[in-house]
């Protein structure tokens, strides 16, 4: 399973391409981060987002997308941005007609790290770890965006199994 | 001038389309409020208000589009949703290639009935009665697009005024 993990933000938004089953050691595949400058236009902001959120997922061809939540609880001046760009990221899944799953900082935090609190520094040192990278991934972003993909392979392992079970179930008792 | 205004939201976005010069009488040429259920996938309702604004531009060939701002002291269950139709709204206008402006509530409010604090029922009646409608458009969050038209299609008439006389004042002085 090919996943592209989306970090949504306007200044900067981490992509990160991991491919894997639930239970082994992932591969990286690719990571990137897409920028913009605060002072330009909103709308060339958006637009650049969409378009180059539009070239990776087709240049990596994921089976699926999976973005962080965005909670309004977050720091007040950039949430709005985070927002729209959370916007733009599920789109470019949903666009090009692929399964878009979103999850909480915490539920990604812990699913690389076991700790729904971890730091970001935490964060990057399990991803490098688990996908046996030689270096961290940088900047911090990119890391996120891999935690997201690694947290959507799991989660998505946990949710088939868990499918895969109810179905045998369903089938037993219709013997 | 034809303007495409936007009232962004995710459960209901307001679209309204005004044609019009600055300091005369607009001319309503359509409206019309695109909808998505809150228990549907995000993924999917993005989705839906994407397609619809784009087939929404391409109908009414509007030459710039304005979409109000969204605020993050807007009811915290809400904005996130508002922030994320907001970003597929000025999308709408940018990929198409048009111009697009935003503005905030109390601007839009200031401009159709001239005052910023100004109610629902308040800018309802007062594009009524400036496009010389026979009833009030319905829902509320369509006439709010269509104030937002309104309000782009005088703001950028008192905008083009300045420019045109800071252009004459730079001539004059370069005589």
């Amino acid at each position: 399973m090919r996943v592209l993990g989306i970090d949504p933000g306007l200044t900067r938004c981490g992509v990160g391409v991991v491919e894997g089953m639930p239970g082994r050691p992932g591969k990286l595949i690719g990571y990137t981060v897409v920028r913009s400058e605060p002072d330009e236009d909103i709308s060339q902001r958006l637009l650049h987002l969409d378009r180059s959120l539009a070239e990776l997922v087709a240049a990596y061809q994921p089976e699926s997308v999976a973005v962080e939540r965005v909670f309004s609880q977050h720091n007040a001046r950039t949430v709005m941005g985070t927002a729209q760009a959370s916007a733009v990221a599920i789109l470019a899944g949903a666009r090009a007609g692929l399964p878009v799953q979103t999850y909480t900082p915490s539920e990604v935090k812990a699913a690389v790290t076991g700790s729904g609190t971890a730091d970001k520094a935490q964060v990057t040192a399990m991803v490098t770890k688990l996908l046996k990278l030689d270096a961290p991934p940088k900047p911090a972003d990119a890391a996120d965006a891999i935690a997201i993909a690694i947290c959507h392979i799991w989660r998505g392992g946990t949710r088939a199994r868990i499918q895969a079970a109810a179905l045998a179930a369903a089938r037993r008792s219709s013997r």
